[in-house]
């Protein structure tokens, strides 16, 4: 059998490699892209066999442009998975923790080691474009005075040493991803399962008073729950929005396709994105 | 009387401004800020007397990060404008559209424009950090073979002029700004106006089934009519969200005022951000 390729945002050993890890295991070839849209893109043209995007930050929200490209795509999500964050400080072998100086990172990984920095403040940061990307940056130019902070997996894949380990201010940082598939990849769903799953979908509501609480309706008159809503901007319609929603159920259960009828009542536009088993 | 002193992110020239004069007129004296939180900051502080940031546009969506320090610093918006993003292709007196070899702006800016550079191929676009400061770069160091993309106060502003008008390729780009004030400077709502007025709030709902629906209950069952809504992850607490309002309604109107107090019994957490006239 032909080894899965998966794509994925990033320089290979970023959080979104473990996410991968943490769906379809170690023996996958991964297929690193610059841009969010390239994975979606290596997708929908089959030069990959599945894809997995971040879509929510426990700390920083939701990851707006990657609800956009799955309106766009249509690459249905097949599974979930949340990822720790967890920042460790990595230098090349040779580099100690006393000769450490500088420290290149992604910004946003900079950011989230507030306390680390100034429990160091002979440390200067330096910003760089990927956390990963940094600790490869490290592997080719060996500098004799620097570090890089990224996952454990980069320090693995690029041949560092952790120095310092998850040293980021706030361990409850965690990042949900998503798989996603071409259509005719998806996984057949049970009749019924002792595993819980969850349903995403994408809808317009009319643009009329109580429009979101009736919709809201459909689900919540038949005890489903949701576990996430988003909204964003309805493009040629200024101010008016579409909502993404997270619901707990399966698309085949009875009380969820009659939610799903019931919306389409209610609202101008609705897609189901994906019916998948709810991540660890 | 003293001057009224406004902060904005971002160079003179940029957007914001444009908002700010829209909001208090051009008699005020602009103060430009690097980062978002430097304009909350430069409020709370008392360094100037206002504050301007926008909250959302109509392409991109939510400023989700001006969500979060609204609800950090406590600064009361009190009125609410809407700016339509009109990007000109701005270059210095000597610079002719033939001359145009280099396009300077900001990435948004840049990818706002695709159509005018698909048009003239000959153009390399190049990214910087800001549109307004763009084109105060030009205005610095003269380069003969380049322009800018900005908004046409920046060509008035660092004595460019504009080449080409309204390049962007979706006219129904807009984006929507915030007036904030300190507590204590807060404008007396009318008790009837023929104004239309919107509220905004943020709650947190207790993590149960149905409790969005039933926190939108108090809003539809008063036919109170919802502009906007966000959510915003709840710090410390994975997987749990706050949630923005803005409705159609004054907080001293008695419909609003019951819905109010309806949603306290539903929430864990509520608070007013601001009452204000809504904006054109």
């Amino acid at each position: 059998m032909a080894t899965t390729k998966v794509a994925f945002q990033g320089e290979k050993g970023a959080f979104s490699q473990v996410a991968v890890h943490q769906l379809l295991g170690t023996k996958v070839a991964v297929v690193p892209c610059p841009q969010f849209e390239d994975v979606f893109q290596a997708l929908d043209r089959a030069q990959v066999d599945a894809a997995v995007v971040p879509i929510e930050n426990t700390l920083h929200g939701s990851v707006l442009e990657n609800y956009d490209h799955l309106l766009k795509y249509e690459l249905p999500i097949t599974g979930e998975t949340n990822v720790r964050i967890v920042h460790n400080l990595i230098a090349m072998p040779g580099v100690l923790w006393k000769d450490v100086r500088r420290v290149y990172s992604h910004p946003v990984a900079l950011s989230q080691c507030r306390r680390f920095f100034a429990r160091y403040p002979h440390l200067e940061k330096v910003p760089y474009y990927d956390t990963a990307g940094s600790v490869k940056m490290l592997a080719e130019s060996r500098p004799p005075d620097a570090a890089a902070i990224a996952s454990a997996i980069a320090a693995e894949i690029y041949g560092g040493k952790i120095l310092r380990r998850a040293i980021e201010d706030d361990h409850r940082n965690f990042t949900r991803f998503f798989l996603l598939r071409r259509k005719n990849d998806v996984p057949r769903l049970p009749k019924t399962s002792k595993q819980a799953y969850k349903t995403s979908l994408v809808f317009s509501t009319r643009n009329v008073p109580g429009a979101l609480f009736r919709a809201l309706s459909a689900f919540a008159l038949r005890d489903i729950n949701l576990a996430k809503i988003e909204s964003r901007p309805l493009r040629g319609k200024p101010w008016e929005y579409l909502f993404y929603l997270d619901l707990y159920g399966r698309v085949n259960e009875e009380r969820v396709a009659n939610a799903l009828k019931h919306l389409a009542e209610l609202s101008d536009f609705q897609r189901v994105l994906g019916c998948y088993p709810r991540g660890a």
